[in-house]
């Protein structure tokens, strides 16, 4: 019977694999410029996974930073940067706390382009340090890398990468505003393509649909508020004048973390590959803690709470809110908090610092997942088969909450509108309505059913870019048009033009036909008249 | 240190094939509606692999075929055509002898499509028969296939999965003229995307633009032409009124023998999965026949000379002129050609009935191919690393030659008006000048240097829309939306009228206004002069 496994024996990526063990070859140079956060986490595995494959790689991090970490997976470079590791958890807290204040719609938009504003400032720190770090710059031209690895949310390695002349992979969840698209120049059709913020999903009423228009008309001015200012030290780095989305294009390929049974299908280019699901691995075995409250939990099983690593604390209020729905149903209720208990919490309530959140969702107990909606935390969901109540908070949380409510795999709760009530009567729906369950695992059998991992994918196309020195196949000729070419205006001005001047000509040829016969008519007549006379 | 091969051991792909191999589990069923001719080579090599995985396979054929013979790995189930096997051969031979005669660019298109229509026709009949077969219908009925796998540049194969209500999927070179992009709703900007028969590169000049968006504009007129027949035929044996691009849009997945290295890069849709070189298989040992003329070739070295299988024979005008040409170079020429030998035949050409053509590229001697450039032959060369010569023919030819040649790695020459000093200088450029084979070989590294084999990755997407009945999850919403909508027309006049009607209420109102004041300042100025009296 034959093998599931890619016949790869006379491929370069098996040659290469082959001379790289018996030592005829070294593995490529590789420099990692990530974001910091929950974005760094699977970008991480990928760069393990890379230095297992015989590669060497330099992580560019700040010296002040919050998961940044040492590893002897890579050499992990650092650079000043303006603020305290105090000012940076400070700041963050802060960010978090703001998402429960009860305030207008109109504010809350406003808060959360201040959020934006709030991460791109600081991380905007981070880049003009570095780029102002001579010694650095000089170390990373004398190092002589085959690639540059990066997260474009922020376009600090993009730069470096025109700077360095070499090519570069993005690792990439999505825009603010799947600016992504614009960039590659994928078609993004408004009418089916629902855009961020917007928590629509792609079959739009019309009145979706003109929202969906008019929201797609303030990205661009987005892109240009958001990035105004990285364009302006990209252009002093680089000592030209630079647009900053003709500096994306040179990516020579997109790592998207989309699957989609989680996106809506939509055009993409081929300089995309979806990872999406890479941070999710095989549940491992529980510690005897989690173990023995787990098989506490009897048959009703358990329900795992996390509301991310970006929320370390809860007004007392709505702790309380919580902890009073939890208390009415049968299931143990692991949640990850560190925040001040709430004194209502019931006995079936375990209050944790550290979840292994991947591990639990794996266990066959595992009957409920409350999340704040974060594209990891969703993977994990449907990787494992776990139905979920979402409490989104910010960013493209809401869009994810919808994408999966609308399978009928979840409930959205509005966490600052729920009552308890609501809380307790979402976690009965997707616990004892079967149809969560079932829809869950269908999006799970569909997700995990792919012809390669993720994790091997993304470190393929990074070897690839490595070893052919980018991809230049995969960049669409229509990065060397302007606008007016690209949706072929002049052309069709020409083409108008033409069977305008024809219709012209055709006109006044008809008209001097027409005078021609009727004045010899007229002068025919006339004559006869003047001989009638 | 870590393997290429995907870790799938947790994947429903891994847990099905440990199940199948313990017998717990029997393969799926699936029926294949191929197409006769060179479409059927690739094809059959995925059949053979699924039937090795244990699946069962049944391959509808018409009993007068061509290349649909019987093997061990599926169930042939023929059924009668109104043709004999004479009839066929001599219908093929004289569509193969007409592209030899020299005629006017506006004849040569007509030509085009009587060849088209003569083809299309052919397997009308065959399709006409197959759905008349009351018989061999209701054997398809009872069978209860779990999905089928066709060839829809004729849909018979469509037809009947709507007919028997099973997934489908789609294997596939490219319809005439790309519809396979504007069935799936996969956006196809006329400026940088050459449309078919037009021999354009990815970059046009602004007169190429305007022929290819007019060349566009005759696609869908085309699509009505060759495909009104299966319409009609569809809607009697579905017994309704049949729209055939609806139709079409079911199919769960498009396996399209595509490469980036080859086509041009274009925003496509995530229900395609590109199989480009999925023919080109490693270049087996030589026989002693062939081993011998390669040794024999010096170091010099061969060229392999080959215009497929539709091409028995050429006028023997034409014949001498290769002969001639061949005769200037030092090469070793293996010419497969069944036709009557030319007199000027030169010792270092052998005539040949048959040629293991995969395993002649391959040998490191090859130095040159001369092709038709049909897509099998073109991928056999950037497989094998060897420049070519290509003299097109019909259908796609012309497009597939000039890609080759805009990547530097091929001269594509008139087979009409090309002389045999012409074919002597194309040959002597692609062997001695070293940009051709440098070139070829970059395609080649970029061509295989994937993560899974294609023939891999069309087993897996069988099995995926057999395990699923389908893959509902990658059909974007696009498919429900009318023209209008689509392109978000009635959204534009919505807010169109009601920029209008505001810019309307505001003049009316600044009138208003303006009266008013006049109007008031007028009376008043009326009644101070009548004070004033």
């Amino acid at each position: 019977m034959a093998t599931v496994c890619p016949t790869l024996p006379w491929s370069p990526a098996g040659i290469f694999l082959l001379l790289l063990s018996l030592g005829f070859v070294k593995g490529g140079r590789l420099l990692v410029i990530p974001q910091d956060g929950s974005h760094w986490l699977s970008m991480r595995a990928v760069v393990e996974k890379l230095s297992e494959k015989g590669h060497e790689i330099v992580v560019l991090a700040p010296e002040t930073n919050l998961l940044l970490k040492e590893s002897e997976h890579y050499k992990r470079k650092t650079y000043a940067v303006p603020y305290t590791k105090e000012e940076l958890h400070q700041g963050f807290s802060k960010f978090s706390k703001h998402h429960f204040d009860k305030v207008s719609l109109f504010d809350m938009a406003l808060a959360e382009y201040r959020n934006n504003m709030y991460i791109i400032n600081l991380f905007f720190y981070n880049c003009n340090s570095l780029l102002q770090n001579r010694e650095m710059v000089r170390y990373l031209e004398e190092s002589k890398f085959d690639a540059l690895f990066t997260d474009p949310a922020l376009p600090c390695g993009v730069i470096l990468a025109e700077y360095l002349s070499i090519p570069s992979v993005y690792f990439f969840r999505g825009f603010p505003c799947s600016l992504e698209h614009a960039i590659c120049k994928s078609p993004n059709p408004v009418s089916y393509v629902p855009r961020c913020y917007t928590s629509y999903t792609d079959h739009m009423t019309f009145s979706q649909r003109v929202m969906n228009l008019l929201v797609n008309s303030l990205e661009t001015p987005l892109f240009k508020e958001l990035y105004t200012k990285y364009q302006d030290i990209a252009s002093k780095f680089l000592q030209r004048e630079v647009h900053l989305p003709t500096l994306y294009r040179n990516g020579s390929i997109w790592l998207l973390r989309y699957d989609f049974v989680f996106e809506y299908p939509r055009p993409v280019m081929p300089n995309m590959v979806f990872i999406g699901g890479i941070n999710c691995e095989k549940g491992k075995n529980l510690s005897q803690e989690f173990e023995s409250i787990v098989n506490a939990s009897g048959e009703h099983g358990f329900v795992v709470f996390s509301l991310g690593s970006m929320v370390s604390e809860i007004p007392m209020k709505k702790a309380q809110q919580f902890a009073e729905a939890f208390g009415t149903i049968p299931q143990t209720i692991l949640w990850r908090y560190t925040g001040q208990p709430p004194p209502n919490l019931a006995n079936n309530t375990k209050l944790i610092k550290w979840l292994p959140q991947n591990d639990l969702l794996a266990h066959p107990k595992a009957r409920a997942f409350i999340t704040h909606g974060g594209s990891h935390g969703i993977y994990e969901g449907i990787c494992n088969g776990v139905p979920m109540v979402l409490m989104p908070l910010f960013g493209d949380q809401m869009d994810n909450a919808k994408r999966i409510e609308s399978r009928g795999a979840g409930v959205t709760l509005n966490v600052l509108d729920m009552t308890s009530k609501d809380l307790s009567a979402a976690l009965n729906t997707v616990i004892y309505d079967k149809s969560y369950k079932e829809n869950i695992m269908r999006l799970s059998a569909l997700h995990l059913d792919r012809p390669i991992h993720p994790l091997d994918l993304a470190v393929h196309w990074i070897e690839f870019v490595m070893r052919h020195k980018g991809a230049p196949h995969l960049r669409p000729a229509a990065h060397d048009l302007n606008w007016i070419q690209y949706h072929s205006l002049d052309v069709i001005a020409f083409l108008l033009a033409v069977v305008l001047v024809a219709m012209f000509i055709s006109w006044k040829c008809c008209l001097f036909c027409c005078r021609k016969c009727f004045c010899k008519k007229g002068r025919v007549s006339k004559s006869s008249k003047t001989k009638a006379q």
